[in-house]
């Protein structure tokens, strides 16, 4: 996997996989920060694992948006130490716990970008159900 | 510091800051995947950190690019294990040296993305000047 980084001006890179594109901006104007790619990075890996695995149970839903918040730590180098993940998805309250199971497998087993950041990090999650 | 990542179809996510918003593709078709915004958060956070300690040696450069690839493991969860990170950019030649040590000062002290994703996998770099 690859990605060419162009730097277009102050903070602000130009970055694609030769297929799509993305702006990067440090100071987050023009674009997302380079560490919140980070958190979409993760947000999406794990809201992939867990639509696949939901499909896999025949379990009907809608409307899932994946939250992350994390803070940075002070110094140098800045870091995150701690992500709040939330999983908002529209389904029967009798499949939370299936869904619950959902996000552990992924954030557990499966999801690459978790298994990265979790290194020194430690990543909470809640779900909410919308009826 | 926080991204919002909406659910679309199959692999492919919404991502904003409430300011920016890219799409994630886990099938690279529509656009970066989860795991290719890590390659690029890497490229442009080191990328700015060049980009500021040049100026502020008052090292006159242009045309910089951060190219970065890295392979994943087999098994799951599939992670990178090294990052190989390619700098591209046009100076004089007598700037070689500290060029180079804007690199390292950034991998090794101020890009906390590089020190988040070198926890457990090794970064190199190569340096290419253009003349």
């Amino acid at each position: 996997m690859k990605t060419i980084n162009t730097w277009k001006h102050d903070q602000v890179f130009e970055s694609g996989d030769g297929r799509s594109q993305i702006t990067v901006d440090g100071n987050a104007k023009e674009g997302l920060s380079p560490k919140a790619l980070l958190l979409s990075g993760l947000a999406a890996c794990a809201g992939i694992d867990v639509v696949e695995i939901l499909q896999k149970m025949r379990i009907e839903f809608s409307d899932l948006k994946v939250e992350v918040e994390a803070d940075q730590t002070d110094g140098q180098p800045r870091v995150f130490k701690d992500f709040a993940m939330r999983f908002i998805l529209r389904t029967d309250a009798v499949n939370r716990d299936k869904v619950n199971r959902a996000i552990e497998l992924s954030l557990e087993k499966y999801c690459g970008v978790a298994s990265m950041l979790g290194k020194h990090a430690s990543i909470h999650h809640k779900l909410e159900l919308l009826s």
